[in-house]
């Protein structure tokens, strides 16, 4: 596989291997999202420190997450179930940033990148190191990108108070009501 | 501050320096979520391959993603903005597992971590050494686990097949319905 040049600041080679790492393998949504990341981290420019959403849970989190500041658990990055292979950085003050995504329109011309991102083709007929390759190969030619300007919708609230729920006895932000989100949705488990 | 001893598989001081690395800071609740999650991992035992569950956004999945297999992007971690401060590790096909939370019961012993934790004083009132050697002190003394079933809620289902939605020309889930999340549900951000 070629793996040469340079991916979010440091050689592609070394990029794969902490994907492999964190994610459990080096797996082709989290390569084109270094991809993105990186072309995204140099269109909003170095000087701006950029909170980060991505438009699916699959992959694409774990790239925002190794290779941006940004993590689920540090709230500056905000993830949406819509199934939309794209991602935002903006500027956490004026909330001016800008939008990459995976065009399909631009994959036709990398048989391998279409195939899997428009699953045309069953996974083990889709040999992982073609599909790096044809990553690799692709670079940014495959996405688009357009400056956005991002409204306050998915501000993460601070904590502010915390009460203890009469249902369940644990802790919990009273705003969700008399019980905790917790009680009032039904678990997702019983005791065993 | 005295971060002797074994957490999660390493020295203490290196957890405590990955947690900085990936959070941004070692932040009190990442820490006590790698306490939490190293509980887990010994109570559902090592030969148990494990998903796993964080009933809140904040802080918490970053120690999940940190010291076990499971990241967001990988599905094995589901995170629910519930606001209380537990995790679950259990067993993918039987479902069994166990539940951790930090009690707020058990931190009266411990006033740096009930003060935090039921947001008792100000921030800048509790500084963050006393609070981390609070939380190396206490180790699990603050904590409680139960073991549980969990039902299949949240099981993320598979991708099955990609379609281009009408409304914004990018690919997406067909079984969102006729457009996708996105345009469903209204967007994040206007075109700048």
């Amino acid at each position: 596989m070629d793996v040469a040049g340079v991916l979010c600041g440091r050689p592609a080679a070394r990029a794969l291997e902490e994907i492999a790492r964190f994610h459990g393998a080096p797996a082709p949504g989290v390569v084109i999202g270094a991809v993105m990341v990186d072309w995204a981290r140099e269109l909003i420019g170095p000087e701006v420190e950029a909170d980060a959403i991505a438009e699916t849970e699959r992959c694409l989190p774990d790239a925002v997450q190794l290779f941006t500041p940004c993590t689920l658990g540090n709230g500056w990055l905000r993830v949406l179930d819509w199934d939309r292979f794209a991602l935002t950085l903006y500027d956490r003050f004026d909330r001016r940033g800008v939008r990459v995504w995976l065009d399909a329109g631009k994959t036709s011309g990398y048989p391998a990148i279409h195939d899997w991102f428009l699953k045309r083709l069953p996974k083990h007929a889709l040999p992982l190191d073609t599909l790096l390759n044809s990553i690799f190969e692709a670079g940014r030619a495959v996405l688009s990108a357009r400056p956005v300007h991002v409204n306050a919708l998915l501000r993460r609230s601070k904590k502010e108070a915390v009460g203890i729920c009469p249902g369940c006895g644990e802790a919990f932000d009273p705003r969700a009501g008399d019980l905790c989100k917790g009680c009032l949705n039904g678990g997702y488990f019983t005791w065993g």
